[in-house]
């Protein structure tokens, strides 16, 4: 059965812009960061990977902003595949204020893995780790 | 006859992540500041729209990154509206890199307007000037 | 007997520069991560302060930048205060690699308190808080 | 005669913090953002000093933070060079609001220059272009 998995950030002081909301690109460094966290869950971090020649190039990012997030407050960041194939994969995340439980933002980033510069087929040993929480949807 | 605005960026050594190449959420730091640019263009600051209490609040965001840019290189961030509703704008972006021509990113940002927290309709100046960049589209 | 206190942080892709080493101006985000921190830690929020109108406004920062750190690097970052006046706070702040033990940074900065815009003396509760990680030091 | 150079900025949105003041890390990123526009000016692009293997390695900032600057505010980056030896160069750095001439920071940032990781002498025609803005001061 695969789950979802869950990465916590707080809202920082700086990550606010002059609205006092967190301003719209922070997000994708939230959403980068929750899933370089899950990849080391999963057992691979970035210097590994990097290592292997292996790196993992965002092809596109979608994310709808619900509701504005607030200096201090804390942030839980779910992530989990919605789709893998053997070249691309495409990650859904989800953002609730810990807080109030209000749903923040929705999104979805897209990633191909690149081999010396070339796409590469998702290697096995990685994409089996993957699987673990792949939750196929139709797209 | 509408025209499409043009903000020329230039990509910083901090721009670029550990594999050399503009992190994905730059991207929305560099849209954010030609979107910035072109309302002031068009006869309205950010400040300005503050003391009318008014701010614009991004709902959506859609890239697509084409092509790596890296340090150094000059990028030529293009900037229109696809779509116009009383209360709704949609801006399409296109960013090239000067130097090789290259197609580097596409996107879409939709925003809405705010008068003390509430959505309101643009006003109608605002609106009158936005229609100077809008190119109607069939979504 | 007072303490040092210490905030662990991880450098994130986008922390680091073209030349791979964590960008020199990422540090003071670091540092203010820490000292937010150690605030709460100590019993004060940011919000909390801010609804008592206080707030601590940042007048001197001074780094020295001993080794680099990169990518994936895990980073412990120690926080005192140095100096404690009634109206002047002085941290010291060393940061350590977790890694390989060495030490990455040192730096200083310092700090006054502000209510409504005005510089005032530390209140008498934070300073009793504050009075827990300090360290005197001629200067 | 040596001159001082100067760089403008425009302080963005997401440059302030919750306090509605340029963030205390961002003014190290404009200063490097003058740096590198200025040693553009003497000749010397940083993809060009790459090429030779060359890079600057910061050593030390220091910086006092005088005014908040804030949204929308222009502001002009003044920086010549203070101290300048065979391996050593120091920056110093005013900045100034545009609108109400202010000076909102004043800073020395200290540099060395890499060549293969190791530090070496300023390499003789890149010493001779630094001198055009070297304006000796005893420390």
């Amino acid at each position: 059965m695969p789950r979802k998995m869950c990465h916590c950030v707080k809202v920082r002081n700086y990550h606010v812009d002059s609205y006092g909301h967190v301003n719209n690109a922070q997000y994708l460094h939230y959403l980068e960061d929750a899933r370089t966290d899950f990849f080391e869950e999963l057992g691979y971090t970035l210097p590994e990977l990097g290592r292997r020649d292996i790196f993992i190039f965002i092809t596109e990012s979608h994310l709808e902003y619900q509701k504005p997030a607030r200096m201090g407050d804390s942030l839980l960041v779910y992530g989990w595949f919605k789709h893998l194939s053997s070249r691309k994969a495409v990650w859904q995340h989800e953002v609730y204020n810990a807080g109030n439980k209000e749903l923040v933002l929705t999104g979805s980033i897209t990633g191909l893995f690149l081999h010396h510069d070339k796409i590469i087929s998702i290697p096995k040993d990685i994409r089996t780790a993957m699987n673990e929480i792949y939750f196929p949807q139709d797209r």
